[in-house]
């Protein structure tokens, strides 16, 4: 198979056994690769109701077509333990490739090590290395350890750290030292399946079906490339920090609050730029270099620190959301959640909340191991991090999530744990731009900004999205925001399984190009589109499976409340609001108005007649 | 005095006099003339607490000093009977320059005749008429016998119909036959006075102080129109109606309750201008040519009909705030409206108003005179404005506007009776313009949309409004409009005084250079904007006299409540987002926010030391 390796690998830890199994071009046409095939094996694996920390729960990671080609990201996949459905991660980074330079498409893990193990691949060997010895370790001395254990300095190594092996239900898994599969806790999973790391070391070449074709394609791309500057090339992610507080009121702050920050001239994207970047770099192949390493010399806490520029995300969920402007404390609390191996977005979440519980006398110094948690008091937020990283005292129930924790602590406080079906909220204030909004009831893997947006701010004709439609659109409406938003889904769900960094992607019929070359197929936007349809509906069936109806696709008590200040002062989405977007969204995708299940019709327009069995034997299909 | 006349006519119609008095150039740079003039006037001589309907009350009819030499309106105010508070009218067409062609700024009319009168005012002669013979006669019939009597066909009257006479509380004043001062019911104080009509007949010539100057700036101002076609020179002010419920959301239907009326294809500017404009004309001097004559020949209901094309403001609320998309039947009941001198926008929210009562059993036919007031019933419509200008029956109800009628109807009628201070609201919907909802709840005569807007589309230089602050408006949203706000009422309080048409401003700094030009003046558009920051405080002032306070800038419960359907389904206004905006709009006026009233060091600001001392006996000023 072209673009593919035509292989997956499986490993059951529990039995320690080692299979391949092919990976057919069928498969391929139905479901891409990436998240696609991810979802078709969670699908037909992981039964409904299985303990997400169990042995029964497996954990897939995935590359697809243009992995080794394009800029490309893994992803993985498994069942989440912070919200008991579809959970999903990406990340960038070297790693992301060195599956398929390895041989594999995915490597699906099952069961569970009886002792600390990792994984180690390469040409020659794939052997389930013993890691007792580095248990406990974070993940950057995880990655040092591994790589002199294997003798390849060069090898990809992708690892949990303390978090993930205490089954901290906001456990990422961090890859290439710096990059975070952050989101629905799948560092967790891995903890609990006893393995430390996954280290591979691949020399495979990828077979391209049309080079000259696909070549000249590629210098096209980087053509388009250099005519336009990439917004994320200087600043990286960080230059939207200023921009989202002071021109759009849609930087989360104070749990929530408000969208607009005062502190945040301290915590800019030129502050980081002219105080501290050294250096900006990529993934390979990318021409955009998002990536910045800082060097802090003489700071206000910091002697010295040389390691990753944070990124907008973890910026705004350390920063703002808990209202701290302390730019040094963010860079080490960013720091610090790479190296236990925690979200630093549900990270800065949990901390705002519990800071607000504070605030309002919901808890008090007895249940806090006496930490003051005041607002934007960056001292405590680094303890804090530290205490869930190791279910340390007080940490043990802030690992849990917002909906735990405040199930745990009750009263008012889940009217401000901000999150959907146990996601918490990622750093784009809803109420500044509804689409999103809609996008956070919807998204599979619970609230997320990056399953599709229900914004559009320019035309884009291969997706049959017109300038007269997008200039009739407005961040502070409903309007047409179902529509925008099924169309993104199903278009993000294509990216997520070719699986392309969004940043990359220049223009939609050139990556349609790319991926044709590449695999040799021959392939339209729309069939493109009709599998992005297929895959997102599939990960529907899951979610529906493990219960989850329309009464879950809602929104945060707090995305009811007006915020306040500057641009969205006085903005909300109100019930109503939410109601009549979710009414257009489940017709704009065939699916009952009522329970937010899909219709059969949709199931067998989309051939997915195995889900339409299994939602009848549960009696979720009338 | 150049551009001015000079002299305002002073008649007692209890004694009879008539009087001279002198207009002087102190005044005309305080208060400009037209709207300032009246509001000087209204404040210095009617008392607060006075029967707006009694002899006490004044009705001053006022011209600018543009008027006769740049397309412009008259203005008429008075205490309303409607509101309570300052009502003042503006309306277009030949009778509005004429008052000057007389020789006369303004003519304040005070007392009360014993018996029907009308005033004849000519070149040769002042005269009060007797109209008993003409009592009880439409607009169109008393226009038409007058001129006879009056032996001058070219003579511009102004007059009222049976509802003025009877004291229908949104009566209104009607000038040439199909020109409306519409608003606040100054037909009834008109009536209250037994002043059937003004007659004017003039040749006095107006002195423009640089002759040459002028004539340049007027061949600019027409070069600047003839380079872009004006949005109102097609279809007239009907343009509107399909671009406000299908791209904008913000057509008023059914009662408020959506921004989008399904009827809309029939009751378009299209429908017009195709089917039945036979020709375009407009006022003296104006290129625009916003009006339009229709003829139908041969329609549904109507067999011949020849006459003024409507507004658009009477086509929404007499069509979809009704939600009537009987074509013809709008033009019937416009052309009633004008006939028996009713406010056709008045008229149409209290129909709907009372449909909703009726549909909602609040009301049944035992009260409404066995008239069944199902929604769009345009045959009822037709009736409703008969009995409403008649007093009739179930008409006598409904003359007080919805306000009143409300109060006695009680129950949730008060919800949605879609009024600020009494007068019912323009066809604007606030929901979907949020600045709208601030410009309604503060203007001076109560809802109102063309007292200054709260949303701008395009910078204004002139008037410190740049690119970048209308970039982050949004229509959507609250932020900025309070600034735009002020402003907006400020250079809006300057137009009514001068009192040119808001449709031929096409360049403020070529109207301040015209005005100039005219009087010899040369005052900056900073000197002119706090003139009309002077009159719209003194405004206020008269309606702090009155116990307006910040309690009733409010907008109607139904605002609050969100619009179904289209564009703007699911938009409210929050008690929240007004008083937010309300925060901000007193502070840009510098008013107490607490109280709404303006404080002492702002009216000292403005030099208006009376108002000090005024509010200071009253209490009013702490």
């Amino acid at each position: 198979m072209f673009g593919y390796m035509g292989k997956i690998l499986r490993i059951n830890l529990t039995k320690e056994t080692i299979k391949e199994e092919i990976f057919n071009e069928k498969i391929a046409r139905f479901y891409i690769g990436g998240v696609g095939l991810c979802t078709k094996i969670l699908f037909e694996e992981v039964k409904p109701g299985i303990d997400p920390l169990g042995p029964e729960n497996k954990l897939i990671f995935a590359s697809g077509p243009l992995n080794g080609l394009f800029p490309c990201k893994y992803v993985v996949a498994a069942k989440s333990p912070l919200t008991g459905i579809f959970g999903m991660a990406l990340a960038s980074g070297p790693f992301a490739s060195e599956i398929k330079y390895a041989g594999y498409d995915a490597i699906i893990l099952e069961g569970r090590a009886e002792e600390p193990k990792y994984l180690w691949i390469s040409d020659d060997e794939i052997e389930l290395k013993r890691a007792t010895h580095i248990w406990g370790k974070t993940t950057n001395e995880t990655e040092k350890i591994i790589k002199e254990e294997v003798k390849h300095p060069a090898a990809r190594v992708a690892s949990i750290g303390p978090a993930g092996e205490k089954l901290v239900k906001i456990a990422c898994i961090i890859n290439d030292l710096v990059r975070a599969a952050g989101r629905t806790g799948l560092g967790a999973v891995m903890g609990s399946k006893n393995l430390k790391a996954i280290a591979i070391k691949g020399k495979k070449k990828i077979q391209i079906a049309r080079e000259i074709e696909f070549k000249k394609l590629w210098e096209k791309y980087i053509t388009i490339f250099k005519e336009k500057p990439h917004w994320a090339s200087v600043y990286g992610t960080t230059s939207g920090i200023e921009l989202y507080s002071r021109e759009r009121g849609c930087l989360p702050t104070k749990n929530f609050t408000s969208g607009v920050f005062e502190g945040v001239h301290n915590i800019t994207g030129e502050t980081f730029l002219y105080k501290w970047t050294i250096s900006r770099s990529s993934c390979p192949k990318c021409p955009v270099r998002c990536w910045g390493t800082i060097e802090i010399r003489k700071g206000k806490h910091i002697d010295y620190y040389k390691g990753p520029r944070p990124e907008y995300e973890s910026i705004a969920a350390l920063g703002s959301c808990c209202l701290n402007d302390d730019i040094e404390s963010i860079v080490l609390a960013n720091d610090a959640c790479n190296k236990y191996g925690i979200d630093t977005i549900s990270t800065g979440v949990i901390i705002a909340f519990i800071m607000e519980c504070y605030e309002k006398g919901l808890i008090t110094r007895k249940d806090t191991d006496n930490l003051e948690l005041s607002w934007g008091n960056s001292k405590v937020i680094l303890q804090i991090i530290e205490r869930i990283s190791q279910k340390d005292g007080f940490g043990a129930l802030l690992s849990e999530g917002v909906k735990k924790i405040a199930e745990k602590i009750g009263g008012e406080s889940k009217d401000f744990a901000v999150h959907v079906k146990g996601l918490e909220l990622p750093m784009h204030e809803p109420r500044g731009q509804k689409g999103m909004g809609l996008a956070y009831a919807t998204s599979p893997r619970g609230a997320c900004h990056n399953r599709g947006r229900g914004e559009v701010k320019e035309a884009i004709p291969e997706l049959g999205i017109n300038k007269e439609f997008v200039e009739k659109t407005n961040p502070f409406n409903i309007w047409g925001k179902a529509k925008i938003l099924k169309i993104s889904q199903d278009w993000r769900a294509v990216e997520d399984s070719l699986v392309i960094c969004y940043f990359a992607n220049l223009s939609i019929s050139l990556i349609v190009d790319l991926f044709n070359a590449a695999t040799g197929f021959d392939m339209s936007i729309n069939e493109l589109m009709k599998c992005g349809e297929r895959i997102f509906n599939l990960q529907r069936v899951f979610n529906v499976r493990e219960g989850i109806t329309r009464k879950e696709d809602i929104l945060p008590k707090r995305i009811e409340e007006p915020l306040r200040g500057g641009y969205t002062d006085g903005v909300s989405i109100s019930k109503y609001e939410i109601n009549s977007m979710l009414d257009e969204y489940y017709n704009e995708r065939g699916w009952n108005k009522y329970t937010g299940i899909p219709t059969e019709n949709k199931l067998r327009e989309l051939d997915l007649n195995e889900a339409i069995i299994e939602l009848k034997n549960l009696g979720k299909l009338i």
